[in-house]
């Protein structure tokens, strides 16, 4: 099982994550690009932790919008989203060769996530700029998505996203942050829910009952304040159970 | 000889430069890389009518700078600017690779490329930044310029540029445009001295006086009115006088 | 009656409009304040214009979003657009009255135009930040739009606008400019629904029959090719029939 | 004696100083205006917690440069400089009495205070940007500069400003931060220095000797880790002394 979080989400004088530590716990990391978060030097730098730590490396690409930092949908055009996302893709991909090491993965970020999950006409341009670099990234996006969907049917490997630092409704969407519990605050119950999904391909449901939930790879929000904490509990109760925690790689579907 | 000129310079809804009708009459161009002109789309645009008109494909990175339009000299750190210009020219390369062409050379832009000319650590931070992308990018910079002893002091071929739209001054300095005659507005003065370059490695000096310019590509401003007239006049007298114009190759030294 | 016009709308190097020959033409100009378009040294110098042509001086506030130059819709929180709102009609009015004139009126740009024509979450927003600055300014918006009710119900002057460039529809709203004869190409037609619209309240559909269109402000869209000529021809024609061009007033509702 | 703080300086999603804890403990803030750092809605929430601490709000406006945060050198031609800094100046203005609250000063950020401090040419074009906005504001500048020069030449009210958490050398300006003791660690040494130039407008050098600083308001480092506890240790010890803390007022030269 891969353990995934977003990375390099650090602008010129401003420091966000908690990279350094977290890099080390989990096997891929999601690095931004510079259009929502990152910049070339934060990204440079990144590379190298993610290298250093032997984390498969991701471009993290997103909307054109530093000031909302990519959480805001934005009305792109598909010809200037497709481009988008093949210019920040490319800028990673070009980066991390630069750094020795290749890209693996591609993961859309925030508002331009979940717009995909939902959109097949965005999914498909994500889906097209990311095969036009290279055929064998793997195109991550929440289970049941348009996003894999898309990324399927551009002949793409695509990799099955669950979270476990954030419950699951009955509707298979995540409980919202502003609401109560909508974020864990307990290392273990998170560990507890990466293990069912690891093992049973299930979680429980906010609201009772059991949803199922297949996945290739955990993701691990890096922004959270104890996500170095969530990290280590999860990765240890995967370990414990002789999981091994390894970069993704393409689901066999 | 190669004829080179900067495209891809517009930006979202804004429009600079007549690409469609230049580029097809020079051999190389140099594409804005999005930090001081140019947007994804833009790019995509550029290098589909560069492949189209058979024109070398080069990047053409600058300041982080919009507003300015890279025209204004910016202190970078130089960890920051090695990074900016990393990303900027595997941006390109990579949107290049995807539009079915490979990225030939790279010219800095406005500031950095006058910055890069005398300052020998600017140049020698861009020529790294190239190098790591690959070591076959031909590196270009004025004749005599900090940026072709950094090239070829990294092993990149490098490519001397002179300009035929613009006068030098005996101390082998550009006219200023803000000057009289700073900018020449005769198509035939162009060509006159593009030709000189070409076969004599020779210009007049504007205050009289004979100037050695050596040049492997020859300079087309495309930002200015005639641009398109200029193109065609110098690129009618070198193939009247027998010269091929064609991408630029690495120098012989 | 009032003709309007964007202006402002040039940025670094980049240019948008005929300012210089538009703006002595209209009777009100709206500028835009840096976020979707125009930089510092722009607006200065429109309001220059402005004050010298004796047009009513607006803000034209848009989204932050140069590379899309305010035109896609983006789902900014409302404290967010508020405050945004805000900084840009503050930064206009206090550089009018640097310049010499004083803000008059306030007409949102683009998409946020568009949105909060028919939001009225996002229209009170705009009015709420429009008020903190002067409760004299006027909000101008769409004839029966949410915005002139969101600006009478907090307390604005309100003048409904009208278009003179394009066909309408039945339904009311503007037939897209992508379909054929969405922009019209005859400055004697959009003379003809200007006068129509002051004289009789009224314009012909697109699909026949007569709409009813209350306006105190007719908008020529400057970034059109023929919009000094359009102008020229609508201020012909309403003189002609002894309308006087002049700044907005408040609607008398 | 005046104590003041850059603050404002989060944009979107980052965070940086701590405004809320810091803000009650100095007398006069300068707000970042969106340009190197901020953003309207920080700006307003920053105007909130100033009016409520009832400390003076200043401007603080900067190179338009968020990647470096206003801290690199950028050659803007001195109408754009000024067109930005009135733009600044105007839409903090605006946004102050919008939130109830009157502008008192303005700061330049970064590279260009320091900038300004030496040229004087950049200091007359930020005095006659502030003036046009009203000749009342005060311009703060350090003891000595160019700017201070410039304000007073452009007839507004200057403050001299010193600094208190940084060592001065010999010559007059700081120790650089990169060298050894170039920050102060102990907030007593801080608190001395204070007490010296609000007492005997004079400090120790770092080389040795006494230099003579005199100064109308002092500054704390609001993004250095230990802002809040410096801020307490030189309020204490001006007010132990007797020595009033309360906003400036213009220098009585």
């Amino acid at each position: 099982m891969d353990l995934n979080s977003d990375v390099g989400e650090s602008f010129g004088a401003w420091t966000i994550g908690q990279d350094e530590a977290l890099i080390p716990l989990v096997s891929s990391v999601n690095i931004a690009c510079g259009f929502h978060a990152g910049d070339p030097l934060v990204m440079e730098r990144t590379i190298a932790l993610a290298r250093s730590a032997g984390a498969g490396v991701g471009a993290h690409p997103g909307y054109p919008d530093l000031a909302g930092f990519g959480r805001r949908d934005l009305e792109m055009a598909l010809p200037e989203l497709e481009a988008a996302v093949l210019y920040q893709v490319a800028a990673l991909a070009g980066m991390a060769r630069a750094g020795g090491v290749e890209l693996r993965h591609v993961k859309p970020h925030g508002a331009l996530y979940h717009r995909a999950g939902r959109d097949p006409a965005v999914a498909e341009a994500i889906a097209r700029a990311v095969r036009r670099v290279s055929a064998e990234l793997i195109l991550v996006g929440m289970a049941g998505s348009a996003t894999l969907e898309a990324g399927r049917a551009a002949g793409l490997p695509v990799a099955a996203e669950a979270f476990v630092d954030r419950p699951y409704q009955a509707d298979g969407t995540l409980r919202p942050r502003r609401l109560p519990g909508g974020v864990m605050e307990d290392p273990a119950a998170a560990a507890a829910q990466a293990l069912r999904i690891a093992r049973e391909g299930r979680v429980q449901a906010w609201e009772g009952g059991i949803l199922e939930v297949r996945a290739d790879t955990l993701c691990i929000h890096g922004d959270t304040p104890g996500a170095v904490e969530f990290a280590r509990a999860v990765r240890a109760a995967l370990e414990a159970a002789g999981i091994s925690v390894e970069p993704m790689a393409p689901a066999p579907w």
